[in-house]
């Protein structure tokens, strides 16, 4: 039995609907990797009974409770002085969270003192890109954890405080095994006939499935052997022989990266509409030099033509959003970087821009590779600007591997 | 005292570190335009004891209570059966779902049956682009809905169903009244004495303070008069006359476009080691196209020779990150897309790449604007290889705002 994980994220920003609750995803992976499973997140607002209580559920259900928040300098962070009040302890100036910061700030700032008075009885670990310690009181042999909202403070205290602290004490993780499979262009509902299958011939693995915006992810997972995970996962492999990818973070950028590293190819990407989103998504990982030449966003129709060599004569017969200009802006971003493939966009992403011949949702994209024909395809997406722009992203993507990967 | 509302998120997914609950985030927005306020979310896992606890929690302290997920077609998709018992009723085929589905999906999708059958005294929302309709129960005066976890889904649903159904029913909302400013290039500690000094001065005015990536958010909310708030926002915005900038969604692009946009100017943008993501940024609002000329991301040196004319004597001499090499790139980009201004970065994000004279987080960026003299400036910043990219992409954008507003 896995120790069970609780995430309680402190501020009514995050219930405002203003800030994305990222750090609880974050750290949620982070407790996994440690062998911690987390079973729940919270988040309550900056209040001093509702932090209280949320402690109080936390504590009642979770072995390791990590809650983020409310730690900053501000009149609107209360959580310090909330948990002394919490813990039974009181607050005071620790000499030496004063003195790093001082190192670290010298005069610059005006709150050090404010920040270095933390509650006696916690255990605190030095932050080291802000300015608020990271804080742990143990209670009944369960831990709770107090770090900072701010993700990239959060994320460093992290790693250097609260993992160390729970690896040092914590068993080896006694981890569930798991296999996952990831797919392109497979559906939910297509694929639920055979999950219902294996789930009845297997009934001491348990399946979950996850549809990510245009890809598919299928775990099997089971504390007792891999083999019957590995049939599991024989049977997707097989059954979709050309929509399965290969992929640690499960996205196709993943896939795409070591597969064009790996054969020794080069990509350029000319995009209209999805406004650098591919490219953005391309160029996240680290290394991608190696592989990506680089790319153009051409909204104006003199962009495409002087950067991608598009031609005037098609942009006045077709239209920007058209085939033909797919196909010539793909094959101008080939010539233009020198990469051995081209990817395009060219589409109306909306909410306004469209017309009844070429309604939001309408784009072409393009796929070049030297040597080769362009291939060119029509899509209709449904859908806000944003998720336009994600799943015509993703289509492309998944269409450019599984060109590479299968002809 | 407006509405307390409470967003459960069932899914394992959510709780592994694989998947952002941005559902609550979007559901806790579009509530608190209703006039309803979040203040707490959940996330349980797939389970059916755990769905029944989290609903059991937020009926005792919630009015109007959003669940989303787990009612996909699939075998780890518990939700409809579990609230079935919860709220001591039966499932059975709805014809009129049924039909709905059929007419969208005709024999394509296996599992329209399923999807189609639903507790028999819930409220139903049909589904307008996937499978699985909305639900809601109405118990003690309080409402629960039960929503997709897929988002393109789950905000269909919420418009077309949720929000219509709570508008019928919910007196006109009495809001919280709230000015909000927003500033570049002030850090929390900075502004931290003020807001405490405001905060003295005026006791029936909230404040809280918001940072997020290089630009900081401050709102005073009050129930009573706006007045008060007026004068506290004109403390700031006379005391950071050159960082405050006017903006409904906070950000830094959103000023930057509407103050292109009236200005006549127009924007080109050239990345190196931001990859791309600045130029997703001042895209992805509608109607960037009237100011957002295009933008090359110029990873390979000769990508930065062909299409932004940087001299290879300038690459040769001083490397691709450095001043000189920022310069004529931002010009370069003026150049080749016809662009009043000209942005640009070349760095090193890291992980790998660094050096000890070229370090990870050294970056040089620069402004061009067309009949002035180029801009350049040298960052060094901490962090990983995603903040690195964030941050610079702020700064750089901040740095454009008060050049175009201030000079």
């Amino acid at each position: 039995m896995p120790l069970r994980g609780e995430v309680v994220a402190i501020g009514n920003e995050l219930l405002s609907g203003r800030t994305l609750n990222s750090n609880a995803t974050w750290i949620s992976g982070q407790l996994r990797d440690l062998g911690v499973e987390v079973q729940h997140h919270q988040v309550v607002p900056d209040a001093a009974e509702e932090i209280c209580s949320g402690l109080d559920l936390a504590l009642s259900r979770s072995d390791v409770v990590v809650a983020t928040g409310g730690l900053g300098p501000t009149c609107d962070d209360l959580t310090r002085s909330v948990i002394a009040d919490y813990f039974g302890t009181e607050l005071t100036l620790n000499d030496e969270v004063l003195s790093d910061l001082k190192k670290r700030y010298g005069n610059r700032k005006i709150s050090l003192e404010d920040q270095a008075t933390i509650p006696k009885s916690a255990h605190y670990f030095l932050n080291q890109v802000g300015t608020a310690p990271g804080l742990c009181f143990e209670k009944e042999g369960k831990w709770v954890f107090f770090i900072q909202g701010v993700p990239l403070e959060m994320e460093s205290t992290f790693r250097t405080g609260v993992a160390p602290f729970l690896e040092e004490r914590l068993p080896k993780p006694q981890r569930m095994k798991q296999k996952k499979i990831h797919l392109i262009q497979v559906s939910e509902s297509e694929i639920d006939p055979l999950l219902r299958l294996l789930s009845e011939e297997h009934c001491n693995v348990e399946i979950g499935c996850y549809p990510a915006q245009g890809t598919l992810t299928v775990t099997f997972s089971s504390l007792k052997g891999e083999d019957e995970l590995e049939e599991c996962a024989d049977v997707l492999r097989q059954t979709y022989a050309k929509q399965h990818f290969e992929s640690v973070s499960g996205t196709i950028e993943e896939a795409l990266h070591h597969h064009l590293c790996e054969n020794g190819l080069t990509l350029g990407i000319a995009e209209s509409c999805t406004g650098g989103a591919i490219i953005t998504r391309m160029s996240a990982r680290s290394g991608a030099s190696a592989f990506l030449q680089g790319g153009v966003i051409s909204y104006a129709n003199e962009v495409k033509e002087n950067l991608l060599g598009v031609r005037s004569e098609s942009l006045k017969a077709y239209g920007a959003v058209s085939e033909e200009v797919a196909r010539e802006m793909a094959e101008g971003i080939c010539k233009a970087t020198g990469a051995t493939c081209g990817i395009s966009t060219t589409g109306v992403a909306g909410p306004t821009g469209g017309s009844e011949e070429k309604p939001v949702g309408l784009v072409w994209v393009a796929i070049a590779h030297r040597g080769k024909e362009t291939i060119t395809r029509k899509l209709q997406l449904k859908g806000n600007r944003e998720s336009i722009i994600r799943r015509c992203s993703t289509i492309l993507l998944s269409d450019l591997w599984k060109v590479l990967s299968h002809g």
